[in-house]
């Protein structure tokens, strides 16, 4: 996501739409990125480093993005 | 996110790169699009049906995304 501080015209053009579109209520909007890995192996402390590492030096633009990793489990079943 | 069944060139185009940039063993990657919204007052049950209509019906293009709403407490050191 952008950081705070970085205008989002994205989000404030959705933002103003919303009273339009019949949806009040709604403070405040921002739109970022989200990249879903898939890692091969268990997602061990290494490889959260890793993927740290990778989503600071590569996917986000940190002077202007803060990011959060997060760790989801694959059922079988979602495969 | 895109929809399984759909190519994601960029999502692609990022794992291709991985190898390259030294990070190996992420067998795939999936880019897609977040929204937060700040929501005035209490987020009941009411709320999230509008807030789910909001993202079916003007956030996500549902021929080719799927999408899932989280709510996500903010609190008063992160406002």
């Amino acid at each position: 996501m952008l950081k705070p501080e970085i205008l989002d015209p994205q989000g404030q053009a959705v933002q103003r739409a919303l009273p339009r579109l019949g949806f009040d209520g709604i403070s405040d909007v921002r739109q970022g990125k989200r990249f879903e890995l898939e890692v091969d192996g268990p997602v061990d402390e290494a490889a959260l480093t890793r993927i740290h590492e990778l989503a600071e030096s590569f996917l986000a633009n940190t002077v202007i993005e803060d990011f959060t990793v997060k760790v989801e489990e694959v059922t079988e079943a979602a495969k």
